[in-house]
């Protein structure tokens, strides 16, 4: 038994920074600073769905799920595992975070099965099964700052294409038996809003009683509302902390002084 | 001084088995049947020329070089680090064998200077200056078994695109201190021919002598000559064996039954 577990921070950008290249390079920059052991998370933001366009590859997507068919599969292969990878890669080297890219497929890393068909057929979409710990363990070890792309892989020479939010939470939830694990989801606004039109109504601390409560009275609104129960949910799964906000500052957010920080009592 | 090193060797593909689905197939299966420590580097075949026509980003080949722009880099890295790593990578984890597919920026793999302009522009290419061996090491050491796409990055936040075959003849220089590093290309032909159109010509076993012979009668084709200048400049620098032929049965070119062994003496 450890008494005092290291910080590991695993921390998620999606569209809102990947698809502006000056915010980017804000936040890898705070990223790269960040000290102790770190994991990047990112999304694909709007280069898959303007590359299929590009390419005449039609998009479904439903509830804000892509449907991966085989051509969109590459796709989004190209694009996260490739370009939006390697250039977020290439940049942390340039400051100085030895970061090092991989998707679900490499070492094993986030092995998924095909999301079974009920009602939609969501293509070459992937749940995880399993998160290779051990491998995130050596890595951090070696001072390594893993940067994954969302596509796991299923054991069968498949790649799936998988939600970023979610193997967040499922690398953060793995990794919670030896780190005291925060995950941080950076979107586009500073955290939970009691009134979304009033900026300044930031929660900057809510627990499960409280969320109860605000959900209730009809005050979080619909589209957080998935976010935070998933956030809950890894609370019960191991994780310490889950802190949602906006990137402007990243020491800030993760400090509490902006963004919501979300934690059972 | 270890008195007996371990066998390491780095295996190049280009584009006859990446172009080629059931090839490739085939190739990754003995592959990962291979005992011992290897290394997977692979070019990008008709890939990237064939999506940057889809684009309609014009490709400028100048001596078999393609002219790297900033809209070409965006193809290479991810048809290179992207489709095509990743894929292979997938394959290889349904084959058991534990790939971790990589570019020369994760982990500050292969640190490259933009290639330096005189006459010919070739944009964003990069020519070699550091392998990092001590990772490369470590993930030997872990069992992982590296797979390269042939992009390496300058430091400063720049990918950069490197021709496949110098990325496999660097690393194996490099690791050559520390392990006894066999250099294997793949191509289409079984090796080295006396007779170009007779396949029945292979010379099993050249060393510099031979071919300085056969170089000055003229029985070596021009396009092998840049190749075997390369395998000889890579014996020099402590590779210990090159290997060149077809990948029709990997074993039987390991072990000399096919293809050709380029040796100093």
């Amino acid at each position: 038994m450890k008494s005092k577990k290291i910080i590991l921070r695993v921390i998620k950008i999606g569209g809102n920074i990947i698809d502006d290249p000056a915010r980017l390079d804000v936040f890898l920059q705070q990223f790269a600073t960040l000290q102790g052991a770190k994991i990047l998370v990112h999304g694909g933001g709007k280069l898959a769905t303007q590359l299929a366009e590009k390419l005449g590859i039609p998009q479904t997507l439903i509830e804000g799920r892509r449907v991966t068919d085989a051509a969109t599969l590459d796709v989004v292969t190209m694009v996260y595992g490739g370009l939006v990878n390697k250039k977020v890669v290439a940049r942390l080297q340039a400051l100085e975070c030895p970061a090092l890219g991989v998707c679900g497929a490499d070492g094993d890393l986030l092995r998924a099965r095909k999301r079974p068909v009920k009602g939609i057929d969501y293509g070459w979409a992937g749940d995880i099964n399993a998160v290779n710990t051990a491998l995130i363990d050596r890595w951090l070890g070696q001072g390594l700052t893993p940067v994954v792309a969302p596509l796991t892989h299923d054991g069968q020479g498949n790649l799936l294409n998988t939600n970023a939010d979610t193997i967040a939470q499922e690398i953060a939830q793995a990794m919670g038996t030896a780190f005291h694990t925060e995950l941080v989801y950076i979107f586009e606004k500073d955290g939970v809003m009691l009134d979304i039109n009033d900026p300044h109504s930031r929660i900057a601390r809510l627990n499960a009683e409280q969320y109860l409560d605000l959900k209730a009275r009809g005050i979080v609104s619909e589209g957080m509302i998935p976010k935070l129960d998933n956030a809950f949910a890894a609370l019960q799964k191991g994780v310490k902390k889950v802190i949602i906000g906006a990137a402007d500052r990243l020491e800030d957010l993760l400090e509490g002084a902006s963004g919501t920080s979300i934690a059972e009592i």
